[in-house]
Parts: structure tokens; sequence; C-alpha cells
């Protein structure tokens, strides 16, 4: 019974699926999206930030790219009934504006977005319920040249935040070349758009599984079907071996050069008119991309890129990094694909129905922070502050004026300001903030005008429980006058 | 019956309360929070991003300093049954970490928040339910240097943003004096802290209405209480006017100087321990910033700061922009307050039983940025990208490569991508992205082998339906060779 008195205290948890960053974690990420900012805003594009919650009704009810109802956002019922929700994407927040604001944006018009979005998924190791999105999109531009521009400053984009050329590639594909393959496969008739629906479902979702399933997979969902090593049967799309083939033939379509992809691509669309389009928009975007000086050797077409194309309309592309990098194991792997987009119809045809052409990529925030990582590209230096410690407490604002002068000279600096007595523990927090150089005056460096400075990052880990004097005798420190201090610490971290 | 069959269209509205934020908006909050994070950098103080969402139980039942239930926050029961809840400030949310982290960090721990939080609260003009906060506390130290170290940042932030010295002063309060006060007025005894709390409840909230009660209004409510304008009729705290004088030459006590400051609160509290320890802690914190050169001009102690009194528990402050703004009628109007903040015990008590001291910091961040665009401070340049306009659409790749050369030059340029057939929509298109310069290049131009640099920054607003021949007859042009583009592009930026 007196348990129940026992006041319940709240558990200090974050939420499950959620995270903290800390310190240098969001010093990294701001760094690397303020980089790619300056390439957005170099290009022209504007920023643009709406607010984390929408109506569920503006939202829409699927994600845009899983055949998912919207259990999958997290809403509620507002008291005047209305039902809101935080954003799943960046996207769907700019078809709201687009068309909210439609007669008062430039058209085209040109925005880039960064920030939290929010999956009511179960969260799993990596998987995070809040995570950093990064878009650009152009709103209102039919023209390729618009998708073509999206990819150079992809390219921009990674090069500046230190992926260096060549350790990376974007490669284009396009819907309506896949369309155009369809019509010759026989599973798309254009005088009849519902038509062979089922098939071409199947046919979509069998080339997305491509890296997981290799060539031989999906040819097995092209035609009767494929049981799995549990024994599971997935329905095939009942295509013959000779329409499987002009579909496998899409796919494996890449040649040596991207005129001869260009080439081969023709062959297999020769007679369907949407694929005959769909390789002129290529040819287009390469020889745009070409004349600005961007070859192949960055932004290359490749009809293997088959990841989004159920969802986009028209080009489709996809970052991915080349180096290795090795994994928890040791062994090496890929990076893979740290971005990707294209183009789609019907923006703000929801809303207003009328058609809106939009072309965006996404980048992935947490991956490409974890590559920039992997390759020690990171930029930040994780050096804490100099820490002035305190001797004595009497003391504090003569402790105080030498980390006044030290910030007014721009270094980072602070007062210990825990209880100061055990003189171990301000050493130990010095560690822990990673901490450059310590100042100590104590009673014999006053009598003398002096401090002394411990240089920290040269320094062995400081024990548990140094004493003051034993401490004192360690080496790679100095004692300098009080007057100097500024220009001693600076010539400490300059050549420590 | 056939209006049924009407798509239903979803709105394209942004949730009432919640606001859209366009270019520049973004731009110049950004560079404003950037430049505040690199005093707080400086000061040690590490970032900490945690995730918009908390479990209920963590944030707690009450706003920290309304006495509101959660009604103020938007809230939702997940799937496991959990309650959660977007944050509705930046503090709550370090409690949590503070109590979750407490064997990992530093400490003390000095950590810097920038981002929105939410209040599901009636909407109005400029009133929104999602908005930007700004937060610097230090956790984990006892000493009022801490007090001093985050007035003397304030100060330092200020002026970084520009501030100028002499146009704001940081007051510093402390609510120790009030509970001497009260003690000395009878309305506190120490020995049985819980007795009279009715009466120093309404003291807290009659000084808290000082702005807008004047000191009579504060002086009824002291005594038998207030009747309003409306007729309403405020109950009063029942002291007598000896009693109340104490409260008022509390608020009242501010001298010509500090020191005279300090003496007065001390003759008030002559005789309450807790009196004595507050107006030794403003000395203290006065002794400390002085020494390290924020004298009165920056940072001067104000018992009249009375917000917060309520909520904190030892120093308080608040940053005050002392010059005149013309308000939208052109009325001489004081800017006020643009932060606030003070020392609270027991931050993180609620998780651990552990009493942890902090002290913080909260910038009102619109409200600072309006006050930067009052004063014309606000530093960023909206000046558009440079628009390379398209004469002939067959032509694009010669478009892009003068865009791309420009971009590769560092300066900001866009082509044109809509229709182009109307050379009209492309200079109204120019003239709504503030774009400084416009490039043509036509059949004549490309034959000569040159282009036309229109100076749209100097030109007069553009005629709604100018035709390319009576907008190229205009002043504030020049033909260039096409090698010079971006050279002539500089020299027109740079004499623009």
């Amino acid at each position: 019974m007196a348990k129940d008195k026992q006041p319940q205290r709240p558990r200090a948890e974050t939420p499950k699926g959620f995270r903290d960053y800390f310190g240098v974690e969001v010093i990294e990420r701001k760094a690397m999206l303020d980089a790619i900012a300056s390439v957005y805003h170099r290009y022209g594009f504007d920023p643009l930030e709406t607010s984390a919650v929408e109506t569920v009704a503006a939202l829409g009810k699927f994600l845009p790219d899983v055949d998912r109802p919207n259990e999958g956002v997290f809403g509620w019922q507002d008291e005047d009934s209305d039902w809101l929700a935080l954003r799943y994407d960046l996207t769907a927040p700019l078809a709201r504006v687009a068309a909210q604001y439609r007669n008062d944006l430039p058209s085209p018009y040109r925005r880039y977005a960064f920030g939290p979005v929010w999956r009511n998924e179960k969260p799993g190791p990596g998987r995070f319920r809040q995570f950093y999105q990064c878009d650009a999109d152009t709103v209102g531009a039919p023209s390729v040249a618009a998708d073509a521009e999206i990819c150079a400053m992809l390219a921009d984009a990674l090069e500046t935040v230190g992926i260096a050329r060549h350790d990376y590639v974007v490669r284009v594909n396009n819907r309506k070349v896949l369309n155009g393959v369809m019509e010759v496969a026989g599973v798309l008739d254009p005088s009849d758009p519902t038509r062979f629906e089922e098939a071409r479902g199947i046919v979509l979702r069998a080339i997305d599984k491509l890296d997981r399933l290799g060539i031989e997979g999906v040819r097995a969902l092209l035609g009767a079907g494929r049981r799995d090593a549990s024994g599971d049967f997935t329905k095939g799309a009942g295509l013959s071996d000779s329409q499987a083939e002009v579909v496998i033939g899409f796919i494996e379509a890449k040649g040596a050069t991207g005129a001869a992809t260009v080439a081969r691509l023709r062959e297999l669309v020769a007679g369907s008119q949407i694929g005959v389009d769909g390789v002129d928009e290529l040819e287009t975007i390469a020889t745009l991309l070409a004349a600005q000086g961007y070859g192949p050797d960055r932004i290359e077409i490749d009809p293997s890129v088959v990841r989004g194309l159920g969802y986009y309309t028209g080009p489709v592309f996809e970052a991915e990094l080349t180096f290795d990098i090795l994994d928890e194991k040791g062994r090496k792997r890929q990076f893979g694909s740290v971005a990707g987009g294209g183009r789609y119809d019907d923006l703000v045809k929801r809303f207003t129905g009328q058609s809106v052409p939009a072309t965006g990529v996404s980048i992935g925030v947490d991956r490409l922070l974890a590559a920039l990582r992997a390759k020690g590209q990171s930029q930040i230096a994780s050096r804490g502050p100099i820490v002035v410690t305190v001797m004595d407490k009497e003391r504090m604002a003569d402790y105080m004026i030498m980390v006044g002068e030290l910030r007014a000279a721009g270094l980072r600096a602070e007062c210990y300001f825990g209880n100061p007595k055990s003189f171990g523990n301000q050493l130990k927090y010095a560690d822990k903030r990673q901490s450059p150089i310590a100042v100590i005056q104590g009673a014999d460096e006053l009598g003398k005008g002096s401090v002394i400075l411990k240089d920290l990052a040269l320094g062995a880990k400081i024990a548990e429980n140094a004493s003051l004097e034993e401490w004192k005798s360690r080496p790679a420190q100095r004692e300098v006058a009080r007057v100097d201090l500024v220009a001693a610490v600076r010539d400490m971290l300059a050549n420590g």
C-alpha cells in the first residue's frame, strides 16, 4: 500500500524511434547542408520552409512512393475537427504551396527545402521516425532542360560537400522509355491506358526488385512467377519469353558510350511514340549537360536505374557513390545511392485541377553524411573549448577575465563552473570537452604574475585522480606571463 | 445529385495558425541564427538537437511559465499506447536529455538549441502555433558566475547580429530578493513555506502585470483588489499599506548606479536571509561582469524586471531594445523585450529525484528579426539571380552554357525555363525574381558574337507587355562580346 504513495517519476527517454543529436553531429550536418544550400542558391533556387504540420486533406492519403494508407503518418484531430498530421516528406508541402500561392510565385518556381520529416513506422536499427530530407525542385518547367539542370546541380552539390569527381556518378533513366518498351512488349495499349494495368504493375514491381533479385529473379517475375527461398510464390506478369526479352533488353541497354546506349534504346522502342519521346529526352539531357561540360564521367544515361520508375513520369535520376567502404565486419562494399529524383506530372492537380509539371531531387542527408564520415571528408574540427580552471573560487572574476580575453580574441573558451574543490574533476571535465588547453593559475602563479598552459591535445589520457602536483610535473605544459595569455594560447594551438 | 459526383478537391491551405516562410525570410533568419550560434560556440556551448516529438510523460503536465494543463500541446496516442506530443519549448527536452544522459554529458553542460516549437493555442494576428526558439542553458553550474556568463553572451549575441551598443540593455533581477521582500512584508514565513501561499501568488501575479496596469494597478492588487474598466473585480493580496510599500519599494528600487540599487535593496530585505542572499548574488553578477568590461551601459541591475519572477528561482534577466521604432500608425514606440531567462532549480528532479541547478536564456527569434528589419540592419541582399532569357528554344544548350559560366564564376544565375514564346513573360519573371541583370542573345546578337546585358536593378519597372524591340531601346543596357559575358556581368553588378 505504501508503494502506491511513491511519487511516480517519468522515464527520461526519447520516444521510441526518435533520437537526439549532440554537438559535432549537429555541426557536421549543418556544415553539409550549408554547403549544399550555397550551390542551390547559386543555381537560383530559393529556400522554402513550410511548417511541420499540414492538414491531412492537403497531405493526401498516400505516401508518394509506396502503396500505403495514411497510417504511415503521425496525425491527430484538431479542436475544430480538422485532421492534422506531421509532413512525411517535403514534396507534399511543396504541392500545397505551389497550389496555394500559384498567383504569387514566379513560374517556373525553383525552390529548395531542408528539414525533418516524420514517418509513423516501426523503428529499426538505423531507421528513425524523424529524419532529415534535403530537396530541390523546379515547378512549372515542362522542358527537360530543367531535369538536366537538377542533375548538374546534384553533381556540383556532391563535389562541394567533399565527394571527389569519379567517386560518384549521377545516372539518368526515363519512365517514358520503359513505357515504350511495355508498348513494344505488348503490355501497354496507348488507345486504352487501363488495359494490361495489372501486368504492368507486376512488371514495374519486378524491375524495381532488380537490385535484390538479380536479372534472373526479374525474368521469373516477368514470366510465370517466382518462388522464393521460403517457398512463397509471387505471381508473374505472364509475359512470353520474347516479350520478357524486350524488358530485360531495356534494363541491360547500357552501352560503352551514351551514344551507344541511346542507339540501343531506339532499337528497343521502335514503333512506340512515347518510347521515342523518352529516348529523345534522354538524348537532349545528355546533349545539354555535355555542352556545359558535364560528361559521362559525372552524369550518364543508364537504363538500369529502375528505382522510382513506378512513381515518376519522365526522367529519373539517382546519384551513386562509387567508392568502396568497409562495413562493420571489415568487408568491402559499395556505398550506393545517396540521392534520387525525377519528373512527376500533376504535382498540384489534386488541388487545382490543372496539370503543373515538376522535377526534383532529394538527397539522403544521413546517408551522405555517413559517406563523408567514411571518407574522412567531414571537415569539422571536433576541438572543444580552452578550459580555464578554478584554483580559488574567491578569484572567479580573475578566471572570467581570462576567458573573456580569449573569447574576445575569437578563441573558443570557457571557465569551469562545476564545484572547483576537486582538481581531478576539472581535468576530467576538460577531457570530456575535448579541450585542447587547460589554463591554470593557483596562488604560486598569481604571485609570479604567470599562468600555466597545459597542452591536453598533446598529453596522454589524464589519470583519473591526478593531484595538481602530479599533473603539473608532466611534460607538455608551459608557464607563461599572465599578460601573454592570448598569444601563448594561440602559439600552442598553432603548434599543437 | 450530379453535384455529389464532382470530385472533391482538397483546399490548398496552410493549417490555421501555421505559416510558410519564403526565400529571403528563411535566409535572414538563418543568417541571424548562424551569427548567434557563432557567439554561443565561442563561449563553449555545444548544439543539441532533440526531436520534435516527446512522450507526454517526459514533457510534463504543464507549460513551464503558465498555469495551464497540457491542452496547450499537440498530442496523440501512439499505436503502442504511449501518448506523444510536439515539444512546446526547448527547455522540457533539455530536462529530459540532462536526465537521460546524465552519466555521459560533461558537467556543467553548456548547450544551445535552435528550432521550432509548437503550441496548441488559438492563433491570432502575428501569433502562430509553430515558431522558432533559440535557447542557451548551462546545466549543473550552481554558481551565479554561470548567470553572469549568460548575460555577457546575450549582450555579445545582440551586438553580433547587428544591434548596436546602447541600442539594447540586459537587465538583471533576482527572485530571491523578491522572496526577501515578501518575508519582510510578512507574506513569507521561512519556517512554514506553505503559509501565505495564496497571498504570495496574488503578489506575483500583480507585479507581473506592472507593464499593463502601472504602479497604481499593482498597488491596488497588493491591497484590497482592483476593479477594471469593464467592472470586473480582481481580488487583492490583502496587504496593508505599509506591507505593500515594501513590495512597491522593491519594484522601484533602481538607483542612479548599480551600487545605489544594491544599497537600496539591502535596506529593503534587511532581516531576511534569502533576501540578503539574493542581493549578494546580484552584486556578484555585477562585479563579475564589470571585471570583464560589461558595465551598466550593457548589463544593469534593475528590480523592475518582473517578467518570469514567478517561474525562476534566482537571477532573472531580460534583454530590451531601447531604440524607438514607428508602428503601423506612424507612432513612436519602444521595441521592448527580445530575450529573457533566468535560473531555475530542479530541472531534472522530476526524472531523477536529484536537484540540478540550471540557468539559461531564450531569444525571441521573430521579435529580434523584426527589430533588425526595423533598424535596416538585416544584412541580406535580396538580390535575385541573373536571368538568361531564351530567345530561341532550339538554342537552349547555348543559354545553359552561359548560365554554367556565370555559376562557375560564383554568380547566382538561372535560365528561363517557362514557355519562352512571350518575351514579356520572361521579363515579368525576371522582375518577380528581383533579378539584377537579364542576359539576351537573339539571332542578331548571335550573328555578331555578342550578348545584351540589361541592367534591371537600374531600370524602371518593366512595362507589362513590352516588346523585345521597345525594351531593347531603353537605356541601362549594354551589348558586349559573348566571350566577355562573365566579366561584363561582374562589372555591371559592381557598378549597379
